[in-house]
């Protein structure tokens, strides 16, 4: 997931309070998050957040809003030769190799893995979650849908594709952020190319 | 995971203090356990619990290394007719339908879900689970090598295979703890079988 590069450049209060929050996550994750800690990266008056969020969860429940909004509202701006060049893509940027992670990208995922753990327990952030993963799996289903119209993948199930690509990513943010499984990313990439080419690529006709 | 039934009857104050800790648990989660809730479970002494334990988290690492140790020293004890029959048991245990999950089991999975996520922050839980999470790879590529030895797997890198398959579980527990994704094991299981018939079983005899 690509961060709103609104975060470097807000233009407005909301988008500076979103930019704080942001900032404040990277540096202390969630469980050692307070509302003063948003406050320090945040410009403007302090007093402001206090009075208008009801404590950190309220704030960052608005947080993640502003970022599935902001995946919801922009049409992916690349364009690609074809559904199988997309998806590469995709897996290139959910799967990087454990030195391509910047430092930064890698401290907001685990953030994110934090947050979507108080899911467990609190209903508005199940209810987030349940629709941003939602969201992203409707734009793999999509991704499929066009391989096949093009003849590029197989006549798949783009729903059951979707489910196993979705469950694999959310796995390895998991794995990634709990435990030491830098070096396995090569070996979950390899295997995926050889599920991808043994049940969803069409075969390449210059191969045959 | 199978739990170990040393919860249901325990046989020293040890496991009297490890069966409290897994009733709290499963009642109360993570983020809302307390000594004190802990100590409600426990039969004996209160004090000795709060003189033992620096806190709770002191509590449910001694606590995971249990459980962790209870598989370690545990040969399974099931005899399967092979390496497929075994690898499929298992994915039955992981990757049950919702209906067939227990709602004391689903509650359990919800915590380890949240004491897993401490591992972003936590280095005592990072260690533990980067443990836990080797020992299963290695039982999973222990029952690849096993398949491929019997020739009813194919010769594939069982590193690769182990990794996919638990990334895949991870993500599932991580995803059903976090979200209304019930209704998609069906389609998880239905393509984990497409992958698994395509890539890795061998084809059978009497099918040729």
């Amino acid at each position: 997931m690509t961060l709103p590069t609104v975060f470097d450049d807000p233009s407005d209060t909301h988008e500076e309070v979103m930019a704080a929050t942001y900032r404040a996550l990277c540096t202390h994750g969630y469980a050692n998050l307070t509302i003063q800690r948003i406050a320090d990266e945040f410009p403007k008056s302090k007093s402001l957040l206090y009075h208008h969020y009801d404590g950190k969860d309220d704030l960052l429940l608005e947080f993640l809003e502003f970022i599935l909004e902001g995946f919801e509202s922009n049409v992916p701006a690349e364009e690609y030769v074809d559904a199988r060049a997309h998806l590469e893509a995709l897996l290139d940027h959910v799967l990087p190799p454990e030195a391509d992670l910047e430092e930064k990208r890698r401290d907001f995922a685990s953030a994110i893995v934090e947050l979507r753990a108080q899911a467990t327990h609190d209903r508005a952030y199940h209810d987030h979650f349940t629709r941003s993963s939602r969201f992203f799996h409707d734009r793999v289903v999509a991704i499929v849908e066009t391989g096949i119209e093009e003849g590029v993948f197989r006549p798949v199930d783009p729903e059951r594709v979707a489910t196993v690509l979705m469950t694999v990513f959310d796995g390895t943010r998991f794995r990634r952020s709990t435990t030491d499984v830098a070096g396995t990313i090569p070996d979950l990439r390899a295997e995926l190319e050889t599920y991808l080419e043994a049940c969803v690529y069409a075969e390449r006709e210059d191969a045959a």
